[in-house]
């Protein structure tokens, strides 16, 4: 039997008690390692993290939890080969792919640490200024940000198992604020790494970062009214989440990143070939085969003004069957393998869901894999659907609001501006749109028309074809989440990324008291 | 039969196709009108509120919906007398106590309406500066905040059927985001004639403000993603409204304003008699009958050093027994009824369950009701409780947890400022803390100690006698909300209220491109 990883928990290594489940190599269906958390004192630990872990993080500054993120980060970055090689068996990814996880993960890790010293020796934030309750300027309001006396449990996706666990850790931490992480069990190895690494090292408060790796069963119960919980997965789990004591009872405060049909918008005028319109091309296909198209972020809808269906078609397509298929490992592969077999099982799924609705304007069956068993790797080619005219927009339900977590995308053509953002609205809110065309003025309006149903809008024009950060692309300065199916919940944005693990209170008090509160 | 009080939805004035509830003087016990909403087309009125509403608020700049409150507030302020008659009728208020609803409720439309100009003329508020995403400064993070594309659904509680409106509508409407209005059955005469006077006035658009009276089934139902919702009342109700699909599953942004056991301390070191200790006794006695307690912020739980106990008793006890009790309409009546005889059954079998834990230092028996017959109105006197020394009131459980919604509180004697802090906690989560002292330093130590348990902390000193707010009175400028039991929202605050009925976006995108948003 491969080896039990443990959870660490009440600032100890601890073994699950039962057999575990076991992490697979996606590619070659070889068992790696296995997770259990039976038989844990998740209440005890809980304690443990807010009391032991949030008094000593409590008792640090903004500027000292910094330097420890900074130092955290150093850790990381020195075992990075071995997070890499973890990726690889695990998550089945070519090195580019891996890349957007783990030095996705130390960047905003980094920038956190940057932010926080920016944030100096406190350890209170104050929201705004001091405000007058009356005439006379003797009895104000100063609101202030405080940490939250619980701790954030963290129920992770498997997707980024690093990357999640650092743009909620970090956060989480400059705030003052104990973590507990749960990554998604297929993927949980890279996760228990790296706290372990981190823990290790010593660079943290005992009971600062705990990782339980496994089932979920009873996180929930363990929560007390000071905690938050911050979920990234489906919809279904999510309302789960919701409707639980700890959310519906006890107030906890909970965030939620789900998953969304997010869209990408050429605008009308570019011609084919024009730049905007490579650029859309270029960056659909990117977004389609990157990680194999598993990322909440990635385009799943693609709209072009009617006439340039035929040609945005073409043209994805001509770059999607440039792109092999297979084996991490061998250097010639451009895209590795879903993570695993349910997943692919789902895939097919969805895929023939959509098929029933749109046509094959490129079928990921057509890719032989590279260095890969098709009986055992969990590998697929990218799959580029269309609705051929804008009533067939109109007409495929499915197309808006199905997700199929894999490199799969639809072709969608629209009439005009309105009808496109009609057809987007269609999503019911998504994490991000991309917009692409050459009028700065045009792109604007597209922005903010797109603005209320997204919680990030990427514009792309010729000016920033090679600086732009990607559609997918998820940096620590913006905002990340939704509103609507994407879950309603917002990430990162910099230091707004604190707000969730503060408290706000306004202090009422004479002027001479609140001098000293700073 | 009593007059059947109109719903207004979809820009309709509607009568609900029942019977009717009756709505009574909790005083006389006479019937005064009836509300109903059975046959209400909801889907259809909220749809017209999100389309014609909204879209009409949109269109306006926050300068003109400031100016269109301003207009409102006018209004209202013309028919004072109207709403002071039915207060006296519905809620059984003394004038002073009307106040609190109806020109708390003016003042707090006014002050939006004041704020909201500041805003100027733009539909969408900048969040920030724009960031760099990388070296170069020509692609940038621009985070914004724009109105939700969907309708705010408010749900109120009985005590403050003017105020409650007013507090979330005002920055609601100011967003430009529509409203609908549920208040609690009991007392919604006031919010609904307040309703038809602006509505009829013809200062807001079609679709801007309704109004639904009587049962609240099929609200949620009606809910959409881009919708929020506003609940004031019972944790267990809000509880409910967390669960319900529209929350769980649709996303739709919940806040919460729940019940909670609010808390005055006296710091150590302050004589009795002194001025600190005055300013506590003259609040608790005010805050105990101050709408015959039937405030979510009002005192609950006073917490003095131990020494203290039979001279705080004693102070507050002697200034409780002068409070005249009974028929609002007589003029020398301090205190009236409360609002109905179900609240006042709730309110009789919570004291007998704080009895069973404290003793009783002023019974509410012993007032005799002036003006009005003992049978029939809804009128109690004030009491007050206590657990005689410091291991009374650790031992005191339901004394800290148990909210009785009447003029009822309880002296808890403490042994230092840790021990204080400890039993303050033992709320979890409160919506307000008020603290005494003469100490500047010493009360700004005890408002960061009682900060991550409330929401807004409130320190009166002698050099803010005649100036202090009030424990329980509510500032616009002030965040009103709090953790844990209190229900996790955040309401009020100034400006900071238009965060729930705004989307936070980051668009990334060329400088060019940015300029053209704001």
């Amino acid at each position: 039997m491969s080896e039990l990883l443990k959870n660490h928990l009440g600032g100890r290594w601890t073994a699950g008690t039962g057999a575990g489940t076991a992490l697979v190599d996606p590619v070659l269906g070889t068992e790696l390692v296995r997770v259990d958390a039976t038989g844990l004192d998740l209440r005890g630990g809980f304690a443990h993290a807010r009391e032991t872990g949030g008094a000593a993080l409590r008792a640090m500054t903004y500027r000292e939890r910094a330097a420890m993120l900074a130092a955290a980060a150093k850790v990381l970055q020195s075992k990075r080969d071995d997070y890499y090689a973890i990726a690889t068996a695990n998550s089945g990814t070519v090195k580019n792919d891996s890349a957007v996880d783990i030095d996705g993960g130390l960047y905003t890790l980094s920038t956190y640490a940057r932010l926080g010293d920016s944030l100096g020796d406190r350890r209170v934030l104050l929201d705004g200024e001091a405000v007058r309750l009356g005439k006379e300027p003797l009895f104000q309001s100063q609101h202030l940000l405080v940490p939250t006396r619980g701790l954030a449990l963290l129920i992770n996706a498997f997707n980024f198992p690093s990357w999640g666990l650092w743009e909620k850790a970090a956060p989480a931490l400059l705030s003052g604020v104990p973590v507990v992480v749960k990554p998604a069990t297929a993927t949980a190895w890279l996760t228990q790494r790296m706290v372990q690494d981190v823990v290790d090292a010593g660079v943290l408060p005992s009971g600062a970062l705990s990782v339980v790796c496994g089932s979920s069963a009873g996180l929930m119960d363990a929560l007390e009214p000071l905690d938050v919980v911050s979920f990234t997965g489906s919809a279904d789990t999510a309302a789960l989440i919701r409707s639980d004591a700890a959310v519906a009872q006890r107030s906890v405060r909970v965030n939620i990143e789900a998953d969304s049909i997010n869209s990408a918008l050429l605008l009308p005028g570019e011609a084919p070939g024009s730049e905007a319109f490579e650029l859309l091309v270029k960056e659909v296909a990117r977004e389609m085969t990157q990680k194999s198209g598993q990322k909440c972020t990635a385009i799943r809808r693609v709209f072009v003004p009617e006439a340039l269906y035929g040609s945005a078609s073409e043209a994805i397509a001509s770059r999607l069957a440039r792109t092999t298929v297979g084996n991490p490992r061998n250097e010639s592969v451009r895209m590795g393998a879903l993570v695993s077999r349910a997943q692919l099982n789902a895939v097919r799924e969805g895929l023939a869901q959509l098929r029933a609705q749109g046509e094959t304007l490129h079928d990921g069956a057509s890719h032989a894999l590279v260095d890969a068993d098709a009986a055992v790797a969990c590998c697929v080619g990218p799959t580029l659907l269309g609705a051929r005219n804008a009533a067939g927009s109109d007409a495929s339900d499915r197309l808006h609001d199905t997700e199929v977590f894999g490199p799969v995308a639809t072709l969608l053509p629209y009439r005009d501006t309105r009808h496109a953002l009609q057809l987007i609205a269609r999503g019911h809110g998504s994490l991000v749109a991309s917009v692409y065309g050459s009028d700065a003025k045009a792109l604007a309006d597209a922005a903010l028309g797109l603005a209320p149903l997204h919680g990030r809008v990427h514009v792309v024009s010729p000016d920033v074809a090679t600086l732009h950060t990607g559609h997918g692309n998820v940096m620590p300065q913006s905002l990340h989440g939704g509103p609507g199916r994407a879950g309603g919940g917002e990430e990162l944005g910099g230091l707004r990324a604190l707000n969730f693990y503060h408290r706000r209170v306004a202090i009422q008090a004479s002027t001479a008291s609140l001098a000293h509160l700073a």
